[in-house]
This record gives structure tokens, sequence and C-alpha cells, in this order.
């Protein structure tokens, strides 16, 4: 089958079981707003800045709704047939949905994270007063979790353009002396673009040395230098697919402290990667990574959760975090990423994205580890 | 006075100018959860993919809510001494804020477009049921439309970045045979932050040949060739604040018809300039350019508005654009851009970022524009 009419086919798939949760619960119609949701069910290149609302409606009409300025483009590149175009720069577009919907009973189901609260006072207004929307949350990630094989596609190549921008950016710190936090992610960037991305999952940051254990989380004028821990995390969007990487490194001369640091990081996310397969608890994984931190006794510097979902969204469900109950299920892929933050020492972390195989998991970022 | 100083000093001013509008409209609290909100009041770089909240509380009380991972880096930096934190990457850092908000009325107001339909519900609750949630929009648009002098530096220097690399890139372009549109955009990228730009306002795209009257609106591996209009769209973000910059642009051989379409896009915007002035109204400045369009004989080619306001949102309030009565004043921003889309010919448009001063306009960005 051609890619093109793979993703087809499997929109039309996840349209389809999107119904069917809404015939169980007896709702009309869901529209959605944000391109998380929108890239999702219709596989269609969104311009960023541009609005679109998705109506699916229980009886398999679909709407799509696209600004005038772009309307040409989604005509000639989306596979659904009911396009709607409004003004573009007006906040009218959602007069035009009004005419289109058609939704008698008044119940419609929305992603309640991804729309504003003007677009659901607007939706409510249509539905008549007093009315609630329903939330999909649920529904949606019961769907959007487990990835289909052109999602799996699209997130392989998401992260190997990563982990080929990884290497470049990290070969050029390494190599040309004094460089700064901000060349070497702005070169990431670069590389990411030229290996094709679409444009980057995130501002990637590199924190080197003190800035390491603020967390400072963006890249600064600071120069690399011998003997500090350098953590580097960034990510490409490949077919409106996220990926996701981090990698610690350094130019050398590390204190035997630091080495450690950098140690029970890898040793607590490659522990917790072989933890993961079909019918293990996020809670569970997350905690093979926390304990092992915990009896090395850098507990209090691992602040944050194990891990991820990752797909149209950087960061989406299941979590690999503390009392989640969230049961792994083949095909999900989530991120693995214990780290540690010691004040006067340094940060470490490695990053990889991981897919749950029918018997175990694989891991899709392959970029070398034992960097330092 | 010293830069960070400023700052400071302009947004205790702007929040006391909001908490002016909130004793007149008896709301309780302000709470923004968007960042461009966030950063207009609080002057604090934010990380891109973590959550905050700003509440401003009528009696001049500020709170600011920052994720766990994020929290050490905002005690630091910013000048708001009230931060509270929650754990990452969990979404209930909204029943930290319950904790601490302190409402009593149930009045809150916030930016209906800016906050989700989960955060609005979340406020509702705290407010108590039944009651509604205040719009800010028309206070917030009247303060941030105007801006202060540091908001200015920032646009200039964002400006000037996306000068820069627009030079850059086209040199690139016209000197280097068979470049593709998507090469010259990821240059132009590496050349906004090699200039010092945080990040892109926008994913920027060069629209060559017939890519330009779709309009396509992402670059694309077509390569670029004589004879054809290309036109790129781009800017910078620079402490927050963004630049938008068109430029259009070829490699020579251009028909008469299509250097034609370009001086109509051309003298469209520089009429539409030479009319900006205080007490003139969006409508009015977006009249000058339509007339002219359309004596030209191109108005069923021009689908869009003649501009926008620009500054902590790539798109704000006042638009210049049909029927529009908001009246321009001094240290407003806006781009002028009227664009044609010719089928069979190609796009032409010229974009510039305007300062509404006491007595006319000043033009922001200088890239040349004689370039066909």
């Amino acid at each position: 089958m051609k890619n093109e009419d793979l993703i087809r086919k499997e929109c039309q798939d996840k349209i389809s079981a999107l119904i069917e949760c809404l015939r169980e619960r007896e709702i009309e119609a869901a529209v959605f707003f944000d391109h998380a949701n929108i890239t999702y069910f219709s596989g269609l290149r969104l311009i960023r800045w541009s609005d679109y609302v998705l109506c699916i409606h229980i009886e398999g009409k679909l709407i799509l709704v696209a600004s005038r300025l772009d309307y040409e483009r989604v005509k000639r590149d989306s596979w659904i047939e009911n396009i709607v175009c409004f003004r573009d720069d007006t906040p009218d577009y959602l007069s035009v949905l009004g005419e289109k919907l058609g939704v008698s009973s008044g119940r419609i189901g929305v992603d309640p994270g991804a729309l504003t609260h003007h677009q659901a006072n607007y939706l409510k207004r249509l539905c008549g007063n007093g009315q609630e929307l329903f939330s999909l949350e649920d529904e949606l990630f019961e769907l959007k979790s487990v990835k289909s094989e052109s999602e799996l596609t699209a997130i392989r190549r998401a992260a190997a353009i990563a982990d080929k921008a990884m290497d470049e950016a990290i070969k050029k710190a390494v190599s040309e002396k004094g460089v700064t936090e901000r060349e070497i992610s702005n070169y990431a960037v670069y590389m990411m673009r030229l290996a094709g991305a679409e444009r980057e999952s995130f501002e990637p940051f590199l924190m080197s040395g003190e800035n390491g254990w603020v967390p400072q989380r963006f890249s600064t004028d600071k120069k690399l230098r011998e003997g500090e821990l350098n953590l580097f995390d960034m990510g490409a969007v490949y077919r409106g697919y996220c990926s996701d990487l981090t990698r610690t490194f350094s130019l050398g001369g590390l204190t035997r402290e630091r080495r450690k640091a950098f140690e029970v990081a890898y040793k607590a996310q490659q522990s917790a990667i072989e933890a993961i397969r079909p019918g293990k608890t996020g809670g569970e994984i997350d905690n093979v990574a926390r304990v092992l931190i915990e009896k090395e006794g850098f507990g209090r510097y691992f602040p944050h959760l194990t891990g991820h979902g990752i797909g149209v969204s950087l960061h989406e469900r299941p979590l690999l975090d503390r009392g989640v109950d969230t049961v792994l299920k083949p095909n999900m892929v989530v991120t693995v990423e214990p780290g540690i933050y010691v004040p006067g020492v340094g940060a470490a972390r490695l990053e990889d994205m991981v897919l749950v195989t029918e018997t175990g998991c694989e891991v899709l970022t392959n970029m070398k580890r034992d960097l330092i």
C-alpha cells in the first residue's frame, strides 16, 4: 500500500474507533480545535499559526474547517471531502462551524485540555444553554497511546533525525574548544532541519555545569568547559510526530563524583528500559528507576517522572511516574529519562524513546550513551 | 536605569493598570495560564513546554505558579516574590493554585481565548458553582497594544534579527543555483539563531512559483528557478517579543505580468504605511491598500487582511482589516502586508513592522525591498 493510502486508511480506522466511543456514550459529534488531535485524525500537515476545526459526527460525516488562505492547499492535500473555509485572522471561524455542524441533541464531545474557554463557550451556545461538553480525554488516550504502522514509521524517522543531530552537535562541542551552549543548540536545530525535520518538537537545551543543577532548561551563552557534565535535550518533528532524546556528555576531566552521578542515571535508565513490557504499569517502571537511584543515595536529586508517552504531542499519556496504574500495551511509545541534579556537582540524564512490543520493548533512539 | 530594573518597573506599571480595570469591574483577581500574558506581565523568560499560572489580585498580591523543575530558576530570575511550585508533568498545578488564590467573591477575570476549557472549569469550581468567568479581553488589548520602552527595545531587536537573516538567506538563494525552499528556510532559521533569536516566531516559509498562489505556506523541496516570484516570510523572538517580515524576490527573468504583480503589492504596502498615524482606524489603513489593489485589477487576488498587531503574540489586535474601527495610538506596533496571489502568475507581498509615532509612523524592519 502506498504510504499516503495507508495514512488515509489508518485515519479512517481511528475515526471509526472514535465513533464507536461516541455511540456508547450517546454523543452526537466530537469537535477538535487543536492541532495535535486534528493531525492525529486527518494525517494532514497543518500550518502552525493557522486555525482549523475538525468535526466527527456520529453518523460518519466529517467536516474540516480551514482558513481561507489555507483552503486550496487543504482541499488539494486532504482526503477529507467536506472542507469549509472561513476568513483568516478573524475569530468568526466559529460561526462557519455553527452553520455546518448540524448537532440536534446538544451532546458534543471535546478534548477539554485542548480547546480554549472561548471555543468551549461557543460550542455550549450551539448546544443550547446550560449544557456541559463531554470530555473525550480517556477515549482519546486509549486511541492515541497505541500507535499505528504509519505513526510508528513517522516516529522512527523523527527519532533517527534526533539521533543524527545529537551526534553532529556533540562532535562539534567536543572538537571545537570554547563553544557555548547556545551555539551547540543552534547547530543541533540546523542539523535536525538538514536531516529532514519539519521543525523541533521543543526548543533544544544544553545545560552545562552549574546550569544543569538549577536546572536552567534553555541554552545560554555559557561556554562548555572540561570537567563539567553537559546535559543536552532535543527532539524533532517529522510528519507531525515528535521525538525526544537526551544525552549527557563531557569534554573529559570529570571528578569521580560526577562520573558517579552519570553512572547512576545511566543504570537507572537501563534498568527501567529492561523492565518495560506489556502488562507493566507506568508506576512499576518508574519504581525501578526510583528505587535504584534511592539505593545509590541520590533519591532527593531525582525531582521528576521517569518518562512519558509521545506522539503527535511531545508529552502525552501514559506517564511513567509514581503511582500511575496505566497498563503498558504493545505499540505504545514512551520516553525513559530518570535524571539526577546535584547542586555543586551537575546534572546527568539519558533519555530514550522506547516502543512497547508484544514481548518486551525496542529502543527507538540509538545515539551512543557512554559520552563522558 | 538598568534594563532589568526598567523591565521590572514597567511590569509593575502594567499590573497596576490591570488592577485599576479589576477595581472598576469589581473583579477580585485575574488569572493567566498562557505564556503570552505571563511574559507580558512578568518579563520572565518561560520554558515553552512548561506550565505556569500568574494571579494578579485586586489588592496587589501576585502569585506565580511554576513547575518544580523550573522553581529554582524562576525564583532566581523573577522579581515576583511569591512563587509557588507544583510537581511537573502532572495536571495538579491547579490544586496548588486553589490553596493560594484566596478569592472569596468568586469573581475571576481571564483571557478567554488563552485558557483551556479544563482550566476554566477548574477556576469555576474555585469560584463556586454557576459562576461565569469574566473576560478581560478588551482590557488586555488596551494595555498590550501600546508598547512600553523596554518592549519596543525587544521588538526592535527581533526586527533587526529578521532583517539580517532575510538578507543572508536571500543572498544564499541568489548566489547558489538550485537551492530548495526548505534549504533557504532552514538557513534563515540558523541565521536568526546566530543573530541572537531565542527562537522563530513561526516556522518560516518560502513559496516559489506555483507554491505562491496556492498558497502553500510551508517550505518544500521544490528548487528555486529563474523567472518565478519567491515569497519569503519569517520572524524571530527576542526576549519574548516577536518580529514578522516578508520579502518577495526573484532570480531574474520575470515576465512583465509578474513584475506588475510585485509592483502592485509594493505600491499598496507603501501607500498603507504612509497612511499610518494616530487617529486612523484599522479599517482606514486596510482600505488604502485594498482600493489601490482593486484599482489595478487585482482585487480578487488579495484574500486577507492588510496587517495585525504584534508583540508577545505574533498576531494580536489591532487588526488592519475591512471594517475594523480600532483607532491607532502612538506606540502601537502593526505589520503591513497586503499581498496578491494570482493563479498561474505567482504571489507577491512585502511585509514590514511599523511603529505608530506621535505624528505618523516609523518602519522597524529595513531589509531592502526591490528584490526582483
